[in-house]
């Protein structure tokens, strides 16, 4: 039986063999991802961000244990641009999830970069449709870090809670101005420790300013997620972003925005395999090089000889 | 006169506006590359990095005026892939560098994403270079955060110090794990304070580990940069390592890695503004996603069409 029909028939290993070929770029994963497709549009995405130490991954498994109390499925896909490792539960902080990775109702699995140059968004964007068509209902994206690339990876989600903790540093006012726009939610985390109403205040103070948000304020929830106390409010708190972004006819909106997103990245990562293939493998890039060193040329005079050379 | 003249004969003006034109991808700013392309290759460029919160911006000023004694001129490109602000000293933690930009040998510049889907690393780079062209002896690209875009940026430095701080929290190991290759220099910021110790055999076992670093051993160089202890101890290092990539040929294909890297990088975004003209300027993208969510179709096989339609 081939993969796509054991995925669809609920094999967890057809799941993980999938998102294993998703990452390393295997010939068949257009293939698989072709015919995984017609299944997706069902699954509930929640994007789990902010900085370092916010403790984000605790508070995503205490939301998991939530809703599989509620009878969902989860999947939780944890990202992380900066570690080269992937795969199942290696990341440090994966492994207190351990009670979670018994219950067959949880699909975890981490991703890194392997070194590759990029498309981890959309590789990421792939993983969650495969999770999507396997029948998870509820689907985690967290990502450690607030650059450039998580904030790709988070465009993705339906819903995205941004977790920030008391006493961040000098930094945080850069951070905050950063994701002030892709938080639907705010968690503050270790809400016990000092400082959390002076954060709260400075988001709140953040939130009025940005003209952005006429229809949805986004909420700021205090959350001690060692403890569980305030997981049941974020949780509420979510459900009503996604009730609203329903009604509106936000989701729709943002749904379109993210499949032409994925799209264009597809085809930009399509191309530049391709660009790849001509250029790097061919020793092209390597005489390039040697002329740009020798001054004879110039970056900019050769992309546009290849434009000309490749493009119709 | 142009602007290409009048930022070789040292027009400060001439440099701001050169970089406000790579920010803006504005038409003529590879005209305006292609003419200072002959100019660069003779400044030094030190990349620092870190978490947010270590202090990198404090730690950069201090090392600036220890080169401006040295009859150095210093160029600082601060770079906040979080941050929608670019342009002169709007970044607060920018704000404490007054003193320094009074000096004339010193040119400082924030560049934030301006809203723009990548890129940031290619126009980095194309600012190092305007910079180099107007004469600037030792070029700073400073970049908060540990991301990947982040990692793609301090590529280009020619010596890279990684700033850490004690007690960063849980998360640590991961961005460790991340920043461990592209560190040529490591920096414990913050050094009187506790935890100080532990990071550093932390890291000396970190780096115990690694099998890459067979020829060059990255130090690790105590700081504490508010009160100016180890910056002098610091440059030594920075010195003794640009000495060793000098003397072992490691520069000469560093630099020739990175001129690769930056062609494959400026074609993939020429090829994107072509695509979005192609695909998105069309109305083609709009059809595209309706099909796609009414399930007609999938992103791989329009994918494959518009390589087919676009491509000779």
């Amino acid at each position: 039986m081939d993969i796509v029909k054991e995925l669809l028939n609920g094999s967890r290993l057809a799941l993980a063999r999938t998102i294993t070929a998703i990452e390393n770029e295997s010939e068949e994963t257009a293939a698989i991802m072709k015919k995984l497709y017609p299944h997706t549009g069902h699954a509930f995405v929640i994007g789990i961000t902010g900085p370092p130490g916010a403790g984000k991954s605790t508070m995503t498994d205490k939301l998991a244990r939530a809703y599989r109390k509620m009878g969902k499925t989860v999947g939780i896909i944890a990202v992380d641009p900066t570690s080269p490792f992937s795969g199942g539960a290696i990341l440090g902080d994966r492994i207190r999830m351990n009670s979670l990775t018994l219950d067959e109702g949880v699909f975890i699995r981490s991703m890194g970069t392997r070194g590759s140059l990029g498309g981890l968004s959309h590789k990421t964007a792939d993983a969650v449709k495969a999770m999507d068509a396997f029948g998870k209902d509820v689907i985690f994206v967290e990502t450690v870090g607030v650059g450039q690339s998580e904030v790709d990876i988070v465009k993705m989600a339906d819903t995205t809670v941004v977790v920030l903790i008391p006493g961040m540093g000098d930094d945080i006012q850069a951070i905050k101005a950063g994701i002030l726009e892709i938080g639907d939610i705010f968690a503050i985390n270790k809400a016990d420790h000092e400082g959390a109403d002076k954060l709260q205040v400075e988001l709140n103070m953040m939130l009025d300013l940005d003209s952005h948000m006429s229809k949805w304020r986004p909420p700021i929830q205090k959350v001690v997620s060692s403890r569980g106390d305030g997981i049941d409010e974020l949780i509420e708190q979510i459900t009503k972003h996604n009730e609203h972004v329903t009604e509106t006819g936000e989701l729709i909106k943002r749904r379109r925005e993210r499949a032409k997103t994925e799209f264009l990245e597809l085809l930009q990562a399509t191309l530049g395999k391709y660009i790849k293939k001509q250029i790097v493998d061919t020793g092209k890039l390597n005489s390039y090089v040697d002329s740009m060193q020798l001054h004879e040329t110039d970056p900019y005079t050769i992309v546009h000889e290849t434009m000309d050379s490749l493009l119709k």
